[in-house]
């Protein structure tokens, strides 16, 4: 047996409480080299019990990546404690007993050590990682305000260029989408399906971006007033659409009144302490790159001397942070939001800020923009789930970019699972396309079959889906600002068909949302050869089996349930026929 | 290569901060397994230089434990922001990429993504793991009130005992020690060479232990008053002693005020919220055992009826919690908590805890009395150090007990080192017996040699140490209640060589501090055959050498350096003969 392998760290994604009760404990093994494992558990006060040890429970395989099985098991304890270890049988024949200090023999010595026992010494609610039932349910869209709709041309920004008149936006463009605009077409998006609004930022800022930001606590004139936004909101809530703000923290656009007063006034300067400075004047070597700067003498985002990096350790900036996160929950009662650069801001000021929310709306969701691992954000006291670009990256290497193999695939989409608490996997913003990252249509090089197959994989996974504005009717577009095209609004140049499809697609979703949240996952069919990728999502009595064919000829699959959605396919002597990216979503 | 058995996880004890500009990054790889580790790094936004991941940097091998080998290196970074990865090679000649994204071959495509580097996103200052340089520099002294010294017979407890009148003190046994006591007391623990008290429980309870507290605001009477403790304080102070309180916040005494209201008035108390109480009126059936009793209605500390756990996820009790943790340092200037069953109390309050701790004494130390391992209260936001229990459980099962082998003392000293940080391995509290444990002259069964081997062992090592009170004068006593005998305070029943030997180990321990506390470490000699322990502590210039001899034959050392302190050790032609049991630590 690989002993060297196995894995398991208390008090963490490997063990832990998922709902009031019941707690998930997870051990990792190395890769078909593990048999059984079995969990030896009781009260941390009941281990002098005679032979207590000797009742075992069963603990199940669930997922497999390149190197690792994973193995969990749900189990509830009368006194909100536990003790337990783990006895692993190897396919060598082997048995080991793994302990807080490691393998040890499996014999009754050890067995009965207390010591050797790992310890979840008491089951706190209050630490439990909880998530909103609300967003499990939810399907996201994300606007880009200035280019989703302009609904008043008196609130136009100064040399705003005519609605979509370029094909490949500028950086400094301006088209005038506004707030109103997304007020005027909610009907299209309820319509369409969605129940979440994620909003780009809408704070005053100079940028058509708005994430340099000068001002949080006005909506930029360009995009409108608080009168709109309390309007905008109240009306998405009447029609169950919650809405997630867009909120940059880790620094200030340089024409914030605070930074404008750092070069006004420098040591003087009230708010010299607001940012890493690390001499005075504040200055910086202009170069040919707009977003790159030499030699500075402060800290700023990236490269870049026009985003000055707020200093959080500081109570004055922790307090206006604070502020702002409350001011637009308690006045506008949004319902989430998004936080840009989030890993670069300090721990420390996320647990406030997390406090600040939920004590102010219970419910709140909190989504960290993070493009790494991120166990140490996601314990429970910060944020509610990041956005989980590696799965995205995954999806892109495996259907796209054709990098990676099937197994592999398959193997890091199970890596990524678990890294995180079931609770924390079913609210990760799995998202496929954004401001940040070229557009599907333009990453799959305008295949709309391939496209429709991976917003059809992506729906099914566990977390929640957030569609990118304009995605539904065809819009393309590469790297930003080309990602930040004009929303089409006529009829005819939106590709109608791609628009039924989603609308069907984010209708299955929210029939199936609960088996595709909770249920347990299981990879059918993984088949390299032939493409093949078969999966089952399986909830009580309920099962969605997700088929999709990812290679070079067609595939077949007898037809057992009822299809709920299909591209590429046909059915013959009760036979699906998929054809190359095409897929199948049957419900038994 | 065994890459299954890999590890690495950012953000954690393998990647941190140490002091505000060094970072320590470790790797585990399966034991002599790889032949060699290095590091590659950049700022994350400089991975688009061109071939920036050609220059590497060795990584060290630093331990090895029964399974693993330990990697690790200090690096600063230019802008607090590290992307890393590392390349491992084999003694099979292989190579592998390893990643967030776990092993991939080495190769320019691989090396060159940008997502494929783990992240420290940015290196807050706020966030760093921070012990208090005065701990590393402090050798504790831990008195259990009631049997140090009685000062002040006119606050003697009813039915008092004579001092040390009985040789096995019972359970409910009372005989009088005092904070006068010890403030009579103060010239020999300054002479002994000790700089910090830890007090067990001096607040008003029933028990000779007070472990049951009734009122956290108060004094236990027949300890003496506020106005004594201010004194002994101020008196340790001007000593450069430290002043170590512990506190019991799992749970209260059911003589307590708030329990005696639950009682009283059931679903009507006012306290009825800071308990779990399942329904009322709180019953319990008394069993033979005073410390057990079956179909509790109410939560309580282990079986005990007498101690009803507290809520604290109700912020009353939160509040309650925190003004006591003010009252004491702002009112008394105490140096430190120690936590009594701080394993089982929420983490969400010991954040809280540690935020108004250290917002009233920067350097103020809390420790924990945690058990197992500690990796979720030890990531800088919650306690500063845990009481190093499984350290304490191999000595004894080494050198005591004998039932592991120093082969794997050795890797569990290494696997305990393994599980924090630096900084925390330097804080943590290391004792060999206490008022929870049999003293180590019984576990030795009264070998005084065996005792002084153990102890100069423990006073090398990283960590803490922690003397129980008369340990030092011989007083030998089986599980508590045996291990609380009165402090022996005539010099004629006093062990006055055992006396001699603990304070040249206390001065010795003080004279090399430096070392010991950050020097590194290196096992020179772990010979099973002879039982023959070689260690060296080194720190730049300086070195110290640890040889112990726990076998049954002599051994041999030529001896170059100074000796500073040895046991059962002569020298000869300048070689080192070192009987069984003996031990030398020689300086270079």
């Amino acid at each position: 047996m690989n002993t060297a392998a196995i894995y398991h760290r208390p008090d963490s994604e490997y063990a832990y409480l998922y709902t009031e009760n019941l707690i998930h404990l997870r051990l990792r093994t190395a890769r078909a080299d593990c048999f059984s494992v079995s969990l030896v558990y009781g009260d941390p006060y009941q281990l002098n019990e005679k032979d207590w040890y000797k009742t075992t429970t069963p603990i199940k395989k669930i997922l497999t990546t390149d190197l690792y099985d994973y193995w969990e098991i749900a189990i509830t304890v009368p006194y909100r404690r536990l003790s337990y270890a783990f006895i692993i049988t190897g396919y060598d024949n082997t048995s080991v007993f793994f302990t807080e200090h490691g393998t040890l023999p499996v014999n009754d010595f050890n067995l009965s050590m207390e010591n050797n026992y790992f310890r979840m010494p008491y089951l706190h609610e209050i630490d439990r990682f909880k998530a909103p039932e609300w967003v499990k349910k939810t399907v996201w869209y994300q606007i880009f305000p200035e280019r989703f709709s302009n609904g008043d041309s008196t609130n136009d920004p100064k040399d705003v260029l005519p609605w979509n008149s370029k094909n490949h936006p500028g950086r400094q463009d301006f088209y005038g989408g506004d707030l109103q605009g997304i007020l005027n077409n909610l009907d299209y998006l309820v319509d369409l399906g969605i129940n979440g609004i994620y909003l780009c930022p809408i704070f005053s800022a100079k940028s058509n971006h708005k994430y340099d930001t000068t001002d949080y606590f006005t909506i930029d004139p360009t995009f409108g007033d608080k009168k709109i936004l309390k309007n905008l909101i109240d009306e998405c809530h009447k029609r169950g659409i919650k809405i997630m703000l867009d909120a940059v923290f880790n620094h200030l656009g340089d024409c914030s009144e605070q930074w404008l007063d750092v070069i006004q006034n420098g040591e003087k300067s009230q708010f010299k302490d607001w940012f890493h400075i690390h001499s005075f004047p504040v200055q910086y070597e202009i170069t040919n790159d707009f977003e790159h700067s030499e030699n500075k003498n402060y800290d700023t985002f990236a490269f870049t001397p026009h985003m000055p990096k707020l200093n959080t350790a500081n109570t004055e900036v922790q307090n206006y942070i604070l502020s702002i996160a409350k001011y637009w929950i308690q006045e506008f009662d949004i319902d989430a939001w998004r936080l840009d650069v989030a890993n670069e801001v300090d721990h420390h000021l996320w647990r406030q800020f997390a406090e600040v929310c939920h004590g102010l709306k219970k419910d709140f969701y909190i989504l960290g923009e993070v493009w790494h691992s991120s166990q140490s954000w996601l314990q429970g006291d910060e944020f509610t789930a990041v956005m989980n670009y590696p799965f995205t990256d995954s999806i892109k290497a495996y259907f796209i970019d054709k990098t990676i193999t099937l197994d592999r695939f398959v193997s890091n989409l199970n890596s990524q699972l678990m890294l995180y608490r079931k609770q924390t996997n079913q609210v990760m913003l799995n998202t496929i396309d954004s401001h940040d990252t070229p557009r599907l249509l333009t990453l799959t090089k305008g295949n709309k079959q391939l496209m429709k197959q991976i917003f059809a994989f992506l729906y099914l996974q566990q977390g929640v889906p957030c569609l990118y504005y304009g995605d539904e009717i065809g819009i393309d577009g590469g790297m930003d600002p080309d990602c930040r095209k004009c929303m089409i609004w006529d009829p005819k140049k939106q590709d109608l068909e791609m628009l039924e499809f989603t609308k069907q697609l984010i209708k299955l979703r929210h029939e199936n949302q609960m088996i595709i949240s909770d249920g347990v996952l299981n990879w059918a069919e993984i088949d390299s050869l032939s493409g093949t990728l078969v999966f089952e999502r399986s909830l009580v009595e309920d099962k969605l089996i997700g088929i999709f064919n990812t290679g070079h000829d067609h595939i077949f699959s007898p037809l057992s349930g009822e299809l709920l959605l299909s591209n590429l396919s046909s059915i013959k002597d009760n036979n699906l026929i998929i054809g190359p990216e095409g897929f199948a979503i049957i419900r038994v």
